[in-house]
C-alpha cells in the first residue's frame, strides 16, 4: 500500500511538472506573408504546369504577381528577455523599437518589456516570407503586413509621425518549421504500381487499375536513346500516340539515374511506352502525387451502387483537390471559380478543409485592380461571392471576411460598372457569359440566369458588410440585392409558362425556357410555395425544356429536385447517370456524360478525339447531394452553432454517415424505423415525417402536425428515435 | 592603265553585290517585352542593392511587380518562306494562324504570304520576354503585348470572336542578340588602381584618387580569416570603422580565388581595409562600374574653376547614371523623382540619353493602381508629370506619350482625387510634402508651391493628351490648367509683398514667403514682366528670405536668376558654391553643402556622421545651366525641330560647347567679338545683343532694335557672326 501511495504521488507531481513544461513550452511559430500573395504565386506555378502534347498550355486569363517587398510588424511585451531566430525567404531589414539594426544576424537577443518590431523582406523571385521563432515572441496570425509602408525621416533623422500605411492581417497556412519553406512546398507522394502490362509493337502499355496523378518512373534504367511516354485517362487514348493529349519525349544519354522520375506529374490511368532498342528498363511505376487530406464525411447505404457512386465521386473529389481545387486533373488542371465553387460544397461534405477553401478563393481574386471578370466568366465572378458566403455558413470563418472584404468590395465596384442603362449585367466585349456547355445556348442580351447570380452575390456583400463592421455598406448591398430580386421577377417571370424566361433582347424577352434560372431560383429560395411548385412541373420535370448534359449544371438541378423533396427521383437520376458512367468502366467521374453517346464519342470534346476530362471535380456532386438531403446535415447558423438534420431515405432502406463540421462531426443513421444521430458541437434540430408516434432515449419530440416532428439535438449525445418513415 | 579600269570595274562589282547583300541582310531583331515591366523588374533589383553597414537597405516606398504571363502578336506578311528561330526567357506557347504549335521547339518555318504570330510567355521570377529572327520576321517594336489576353473557346474548340484584349506597344532597350539576356543585364565595368596606399594599424588605406563606384578587387588573396573593409567617400570615413555607412565583413577558408572580387559594388574614394593575421593579399584594386554613354555636351571657356566645375559636374552625373538615374551613388542609391528630374535636364546637356529617361520615368510610374504619391513625396508625383514634358521637348519622341499615356491619366487622376474643398493640395495622412531640406519649412496647409507643380503638371497633361489623340482630355486638363493658375494668383500673390506667399493654413495666408514658389514662378512663365522684376528683387536677391542651402534648390534658384538674365551673377556663385565644394577637395558634388560648416561637418547628415552622401546627381547643376543659359541652347518646339542659340558670356572672354539632340549636335563659340554657331539638324534662331552692327558670312542678321539681332540658323552650315558684346 505504501509503495502504491508513493506511486500516486509520484505520477501526481510528473503530472504538475508536465503541466507546468507545456505551459512553459515557446508558442507555435508559422511562416507569414502578404494575404492572398502566396496563393497568387502557388497558383500561377501550378498552372503553368500543364502542357498539351509537350507544348506548354498557361491559363486563359491573367496572372497577378505577389509583391516583391513587404514590411511586417508587431507591438509585443516579453515577460523576460528574449532571443529570437529570424529565418527570411529574401533579403531582411529589422527595425527594434524604431531602430535599425546593421548587419544580418539570424539570432537577436531582445529585453524584457513592451517593443515594436518592423521587419521588411525582399524577394523578388519568391513571395518575401518570414518565420520567427523565440521563446515568446513567434511569427502568427497576429502579425500585421504591409506592401507599402508610407515612412520617411526628415533631415535630421526624425521618423514621420502621421502614417498612411495600411496595415492587414498576415497569411499562413501550415509551415511551422524554420526550414519547411513556403516556395518549397510540393504535394505529397507515394510509390504505386502497374495493375497490368500489355506488349504494344515495341514497347508496352502499362494500366494502373484506375484514374490517377503523379510522376512516372522508370526502374534499372540503362542505356542511350529515346523514350516516347503518351498518357491516356482511356485505353484508345494512351494507345494513339497521335492524338493523346500529354506526352513526354525522353532522350538519355547513358549518364541518367537507373531510377528515374520524369519531372513534370500527370493524370492517367494507362501509358503506352516506346523505347529506342538502345534503351531498356525492367519496369514502370508511379509516384502518387496527393493533397493529404482526412476523409472526414461517410455514407454508406443499403445500396451497393450508390456506395460505389459516392466512393468514386470522393476519389474524383480528392484527385482535383491540390495545392488549389482543380477542374480536372488533365484538363484544364486550371483553377475555373465556377468549378470550384462546387469543390468547396463537396468539401464541407468530404474534407471540411477550410484552407484549400481560402487558398483557391485568394487564388481567384488575385489583387487590384480588377480588369475582367474571374477567369473572363460572368457568371464566375458571381460563383465567389456565393462561395465566400458558403464558406462562412459552414466555416464561421469571420476572420476571413473581415481581411478580404476590401476585395470583395472591389470586384463587386467592377460588376457593378459593368451594368447596363436598365441595371442588369449583359456581356461587354471580354466578357464571356458561359453558364454550362449546352448545344445552342444562347448567351445574348440580359440572361435572367446571370442576373439571378448577381442578386444572391449582392446578397453575399450584404452579409460581408455587416461582419466587415460596414454599415453603410450592408444597407446599400441589401438595397441592390433586393432591387435586383424584384426586377428579376418583374422582367422574366412569366405567368403564362409559369417560368423564369432565359432572356431579354433589345427591350423583348424572348419565349425561351431554359432550366438555369429555375433551378437556382429554388434553392435560393427565391420563389414563392407556388411558383416553386409549378416550376418543378413547367421546367424542372418537362422534358420539352432542352436536357441538361453536363454533371456540372446536373449538381445544381438535382438539388433543386431535393430541395422539393424529390430525393427518390433524383436518387433514379443518380443511379442513371452516374451508375451509367461506372457501367462504361469509369474509375472517377467525367466533365460530361451523354448516355445518347457510344464508344469512344464518349472520349472526344472541343473538336479533339480524346479532349473530354475523364476526371472532373464537378463530376463528384453525389457527396454533397447524400450529405446535405439524404442525411440531410445543413447549418443554420455560422460554423454550425445551429443546424439541421433532416434524414431522408429516398426509397432506401437504411443510410448511414458523417458530416464534418469545424468542431467534430455530425453522425447520423437513418433506416425506415430509427434513426440515430450524434453531433461533437453545437445546437441541431432533427426534423422527420413519422407515421406513428416517435419515441426517443432523450430529449423530447416535438409534433408538428402532418406527420411532421422535430427534436432538439444537444452536442455529446447520442439520440435514438423509433420512429415509422413515411414512404 | 587597262590593269586600273578592271581594278575599277572589280570595285563597282564588289560594291554592287555589297549593296544587294546589304538589301537581303535581316533587320535587326531585338528582345520585346511588356512596356515598364522590365524598367520595374531592374529597379526592383537595383534599388534592393544598398546596405547600410552591412544590412540590406531597401527603398522607403512600395515595389511594383512584372507580370508573369503575357502576350504578344504580330501580324505580318512574307514575301517568302522564313525559318524563324524563337528564344524567349521563360516558357512559351506559340500560335500561328490561330492554331497551337506542338512541342516546344525553337525553330518553325512559317509559309510565304500573311499570317499572324501569338507568343504567350510565362516567367515568376525574370521579366517574360522573347526574341525572333528570322529573315524576314523578327521581334521588334511593331509587336503588340497584352498581359490579359480575354480569349476563350467554346465546347466546339471555336475561339471567341468578340475580342476585349487591350493590345499595347511592346517595351525594348538594346538587347540585339540571342545571347544578350535582358535578365542577365549587368553595367560595364573596367579595371582601376589605387592612387596611394598608407598603412593604418595591421592593416591600410587604399586611396582610389577620387570619388568612384565599383568592386573591390584582392590580388594574391590567400590563406584563412577575416577581411574586414571599410568604405569611405571621405578619408574620415573610411577611418571610421565604427561609423562609416558601408562595409564588407569577408570570411576566407583558404579555398577562395587568389583573385577576388567583392560581390556588390559600392561608392567610395577611399578604403581601409583589416584583415587577420591568417589572411593575406598582395594587393587592393576595384572594377570600375559604369553606364557606357558618350559625353556628347561639350562646354570650354576662358575660366579655369568653371570648366574644372563642369568635368565634375559631368562625372558626377555620369557616376549617377546607371540602371537609372539615382539620387547619390552611396546614398540612397535609389531613384527619387525629383531628384531624377534634374538628371532629365543635365542628361539633355550632357549624354542626351533618351533610353535613360525613358527607363526612369517608367520605372517610378510603375503600375495600376496608384495608392500613393511617387516616393510617397507630393512634389516628386508632379516633376514625373512635368519630367515627361520636357523629355517630349528635348527628344520630340511622341510614342512615349502615346504609350504611357494612359499611365499619366492615372497618376493624375490619383493626385486630383487628392485635393481639398478648395481644388489644392494638402498633405493627407501618407503624403509627404518634401520641397527642399531646409530648416523650419513649413508643409501645412496649402502649400503654393505644390499649387505652382500641379498647374504645371497638369499642362503637361493638356499636351501629352493631345498627342494621344485625346482631344477631350486636352480640354479638360488645359481648363483645369488654367483655373489652378488663376487661383494661384489669387490666394497667394501678395501685392504688399511683391511675391507668392509660402502657405494657407485654415483659409488664412500666413505671413511666410520662401524662394521655392516665386523661383519656379520664373522659369515657369507664370509671372507678367512687372511681377517678375519685382520677385527678382523681393525674393531672389533679398537676404531676408530664408537662404536656399541645398544644390538641388540651387539648380532652380540659379536658373530663375539665369531666365531673368542675371548671367554674370549666377557665374559668382557657381565660383563660389561649387568652387567652395572643389576648395575642399570634392571629386564629385554634393547632397548639401553649407560654406558656413567646416572640417568633418561637411560630412554629417540626418544625424550620423557620414549620413551626407558626396556624390549626388542634383550637385551636377552647372552642366544644365552653362548649356542652357550660357551656350543658351534650348528647343523650341519637339526634338529641336527648332531651337533657339542665345549666348550670353556672364563676364566670360569666351566660351565654347556643343549640345546634343536628337539627330546631331549644336555647336556654340562664343568670344565677346565672335560667335560661332552650326547645327547638324532642324532649324535655329540664333539670339544676340550687339553693340555694333553685326555682320555674318550666311543668311541675314535681323535687327530688333534695342541692341537685339536675330540670325536664322539652317542645319549643315557654319555660321560665324562678328558683333561686339554687350557687358
Amino acid at each position: 500500500m505504501e509503495t502504491r501511495k508513493y506511486t500516486i504521488l509520484l505520477l501526481l507531481f510528473v503530472m504538475c511538472f508536465a503541466t507546468v513544461k507545456a505551459q512553459e513550452k515557446a508558442p507555435q511559430a508559422t511562416w507569414i506573408w502578404y494575404p492572398g500573395d502566396y496563393e497568387i504565386w502557388l497558383s500561377n506555378k501550378m498552372q503553368a504546369r500543364r502542357t498539351e502534347r509537350g507544348a506548354f498550355l498557361p491559363p486563359l486569363w491573367r496572372y497577378y504577381s505577389p509583391y516583391a517587398l513587404v514590411t511586417f510588424r508587431k507591438e509585443f511585451t516579453l515577460p523576460a528577455e528574449d532571443e529570437i531566430s529570424i529565418f527570411t525567404e529574401g533579403q531582411f531589414k529589422l527595425q527594434i523599437d524604431g531602430k535599425q539594426q546593421h548587419g544580418s544576424s539570424q539570432k537577436v537577443t531582445i529585453p524584457a518589456g513592451k517593443h515594436s518590431i518592423v521587419i521588411k523582406v525582399y524577394n523578388q523571385e519568391r513571395v518575401p516570407a518570414v518565420f520567427i521563432q523565440g521563446d515568446h515572441l513567434v511569427t502568427d496570425e497576429s502579425w500585421k503586413v504591409t506592401f507599402e509602408d508610407k515612412e520617411w525621416i526628415d533631415e535630421t533623422g526624425k521618423a514621420s509621425d502621421q502614417s498612411g500605411t495600411n496595415w492587414e492581417a498576415v497569411g499562413t497556412w501550415n509551415f511551422n518549421t524554420p526550414d519547411d519553406l513556403p516556395s518549397a512546398f510540393r504535394l505529397a507522394t507515394t510509390p504505386q504500381y502497374a495493375k497490368e502490362v500489355t506488349p504494344v509493337g515495341e514497347g508496352e502499355l502499362v494500366d494502373f487499375g484506375k484514374e490517377t496523378f503523379g510522376y512516372i518512373r522508370f526502374h534499372g534504367l540503362k542505356g542511350e536513346g529515346n523514350v516516347n511516354v503518351y498518357y491516356g485517362e482511356s485505353e484508345e487514348e494512351a494507345l494513339d500516340s497521335a492524338f493523346c493529349e500529354t506526352l513526354d519525349y525522353l532522350s538519355f544519354d547513358g549518364r541518367q539515374e537507373t531510377e528515374y522520375t520524369i519531372e513534370n506529374s500527370k493524370a492517367f490511368r494507362y501509358v503506352q511506352v516506346q523505347h529506342d532498342p538502345g534503351v531498356s528498363y525492367d519496369s514502370v511505376s508511379m509516384l502518387y502525387e496527393y493533397l493529404p487530406v482526412e476523409y472526414r464525411g461517410e455514407w454508406n447505404s443499403s445500396d451497393e451502387l450508390l456506395n460505389e457512386i459516392w466512393d468514386v465521386s470522393a476519389y474524383t473529389m480528392h484527385l482535383n483537390t491540390r495545392e488549389f481545387f482543380l477542374d480536372g486533373i488533365k484538363r484544364d488542371r486550371w483553377i475555373w471559380s465556377g468549378d470550384a465553387y462546387q469543390s468547396y460544397l463537396m468539401n464541407y461534405y468530404l474534407f471540411f478543409d477550410n484552407a484549400s477553401v481560402r487558398r483557391t478563393l485568394l487564388a481567384l481574386r488575385g489583387k487590384e485592380p480588377v480588369s475582367s471578370h474571374m477567369n473572363t466568366i460572368m457568371d464566375y465572378s458571381f460563383y465567389w461571392f456565393v462561395g465566400i458566403y458558403d464558406y462562412y455558413l459552414y466555416s464561421g470563418d469571420e476572420a476571413f471576411i473581415k481581411n478580404f472584404y476590401p476585395r470583395m468590395v472591389s470586384m463587386m465596384d467592377f460588376c457593378l460598372e459593368r451594368r447596363n442603362e436598365n441595371g442588369m449585367m449583359e456581356g461587354l466585349p471580354g466578357d464571356w457569359i458561359f453558364i454550362d456547355w449546352a448545344d445552342g445556348l444562347s448567351k445574348q442580351g440580359e440572361v435572367s440566369f446571370e442576373q439571378m447570380l448577381l442578386a444572391r452575390s449582392l446578397e453575399a456583400m450584404a452579409v460581408s458588410a455587416e461582419i466587415a463592421g460596414d454599415q453603410e455598406g450592408h444597407e446599400k448591398y441589401q438595397k441592390l440585392a433586393d432591387e435586383m430580386k424584384a426586377k428579376l421577377f418583374e422582367v422574366f417571370w412569366s405567368e403564362d409558362r409559369q417560368a423564369i424566361m432565359h432572356q431579354r433582347v433589345d427591350g423583348k424577352v424572348l419565349d425561351n425556357v431554359t432550366r438555369y434560372a429555375n433551378m437556382f431560383g429554388i434553392f435560393f429560395d427565391y420563389f414563392s410555395n407556388d411558383q416553386k411548385q409549378s416550376v418543378k412541373q413547367s421546367v424542372l420535370l418537362n422534358d420539352n425544356v432542352q436536357k441538361i448534359t453536363t454533371p456540372y449544371m446536373r449538381f445544381y438541378e438535382l438539388e433543386a429536385l431535393c430541395a422539393m423533396g424529390e430525393q427518390e427521383f433524383v436518387l433514379d437520376e443518380i443511379r442513371d447517370y452516374w451508375g451509367g458512367m461506372l457501367d462504361l468502366g469509369a474509375t472517377s467521374f467525367w466533365e460530361k456524360y451523354d448516355p445518347g453517346e457510344s464508344g469512344a464519342e464518349h472520349l472526344a470534346m472541343y473538336g479533339r478525339p480524346y479532349g473530354k476530362s475523364l476526371c472532373h471535380a464537378w463530376g463528384a456532386s453525389p457527396i454533397y447531394l447524400f450529405g446535405k438531403y439524404y442525411l440531410g446535415v445543413k447549418p443554420l447558423s455560422a460554423g454550425y452553432e445551429t443546424y439541421e438534420i433532416s434524414p431522408v431515405l429516398g426509397g432506401l432502406e437504411w443510410m448511414e454517415g458523417k458530416v464534418p463540421t469545424p468542431d467534430g462531426d455530425i453522425s447520423v443513421y437513418c433506416s425506415t424505423k430509427e434513426i440515430k444521430v450524434s453531433a461533437d458541437h453545437g445546437q441541431g434540430i432533427l426534423k422527420f415525417k413519422s407515421k406513428s408516434k416517435p419515441k426517443t432515449d432523450h430529449g423530447q419530440i416535438k409534433a408538428l402536425g402532418n406527420d411532421e416532428y422535430e427534436l432538439v439535438i444537444a452536442a455529446g449525445k447520442e439520440y435514438m428515435v423509433k420512429y415509422k418513415a413515411v414512404k
